[in-house]
């Protein structure tokens, strides 16, 4: 039998739940080969998330990562990752039985703003950074991976704001609405590729700090400081965990938008 | 009482649907001002929409309207419907009570692709002029119009698509799923503001024709067909009406979804 050989490629895993996740996934490591393609920005910040201690894990980066558009995507990190699968072939690596993309990179936009208050180049940037440089990387990973010999997963860090509209949330909210579509045409397209939106909940993280201090809906941001004040925000190891629980059982429906609330 | 203007900003509005939208609205008017501000990118062909004949009826045209990307989405369309606005008040024209966005324009990518086909200048392309320039449009128009004075109404031009995936559609499912999104977040954040995202079913258009001849799928591709061959695409000025009764009714859930064959 062969020995299986998982490659995780996770974006924004220099910190806050992308990190969470390799460190999650690492954890559970057992007699199978792991190799990661964490990437991030920053290269200090990513080479921080490491695995030295495990002889079945590899860790590899790709830094500057340039979001900001679809070209901008291709060539600062899909292009990277195939040179390393070509250096790793020809080294004669394990094959790659499985190969999985956990997009997580992403950004919340201004909270402060209505739609009203928008202007052009935030809702250029925003849409560069969440939605477009989003679709490459997913066109690239295809490209790369769905060959008919390995199994392709894309799970897209998703939130309840993808299926349910609340105020300040506009780019934010029809990011996330677009990324789950995405996966939901490439299922119908591919149905070996297995796809998941997957909402985190509200994590106990920077990113929920800044929400906190930064939304302009009164009501949201009463109901989140009362979360934090009361310890009731997800811890990150908790939704990783059932993220990778999710995967590992393999039994989601491809497609479908699954909630940390969903799950038990 | 005040006289009722309405102002109707159409984009798209040189051919297709949005042409057939405009001559739907000129066809109901009635003894209530219409000022039409057609916008489109071929100068001839958007002003061969014309209603001179009808004295209720003034129609301006934004020719060479440029959807590449937010700011050109800003500077070619939004800043010159606020001069024409501007220019119109220093006229004491008529005070505008009514202003509805109808936002037409797009396009439906390359349907022969499925996702993994697509290179990053398509999507870059795809996403400027369906997503972020519409998130513009949106944005510039809000800032326009609504100032408490105004019945402002944003109509997208939707899309089963936006709610149920098929193969070979993903941008333009993605682009769908997104300007739904936006419109269900305007319509939490200022209640005042009407939103409809309207889906016009598969119309008997030079699109339709087009999606006919070039969709790699070939289950929906002989749906089409039968359809286009038995008779039962959608009639453009049917669905047009449809559109022109929802909103003159205005009974429609705002920031919903309504799809062309919900409607009797």
């Amino acid at each position: 039998m062969l020995l299986k050989h998982t490659v995780y490629i996770i974006t924004g895993a220099n910190r806050g739940f992308g990190k969470a996740i390799a460190e999650t996934i690492a954890s559970k490591v057992n007699q199978n080969r792991i190799s990661f393609i964490l990437v991030g920005r920053d290269q200090s910040q990513l080479e921080s998330v490491k695995f030295d201690d495990n002889k079945f894990i590899t860790c590899h980066y790709i830094a500057n990562a340039d979001f900001k558009g679809a070209k901008e995507a291709q060539v600062s990190v899909i292009d990277k990752i195939s040179s390393l699968i070509k250096a790793w072939q020809e080294n004669d690596t394990a094959p790659i039985t499985n190969a999985v993309l956990i997009n997580n990179a992403g950004s919340t936009g201004d909270l402060s703003k209505t739609v009203g208050d928008y202007d052009a180049s935030e809702i250029q940037d925003y849409v560069d950074l969440n939605i477009t440089s989003y679709i490459s990387m997913v066109t690239g990973f295809i490209k790369l991976f769905n060959n008919g010999l390995i199994n392709t997963t894309i799970v897209n860090i998703s939130s309840l704001l993808a299926v349910e509209a609340f105020p300040n949330w506009a780019l934010y909210a029809t990011g996330k609405s677009a990324r789950d579509m995405l996966l939901k045409v490439v299922t119908k397209e591919e149905p070996s590729i297995r796809t998941l939106s997957y909402a985190p909940g509200p994590l106990n993280n920077e990113m929920q700090q800044h929400v906190r201090e930064t939304l302009g809906d009164q009501e949201q941001k009463q109901l989140y400081t009362k979360m934090a004040d009361e310890g009731n925000l997800v811890d990150m190891k908790d939704s990783a965990s059932r993220l990778y629980q999710l995967l590992a059982e393999d039994k989601f429906e491809s497609g479908s938008h699954v909630d940390y609330y969903d799950l038990e």
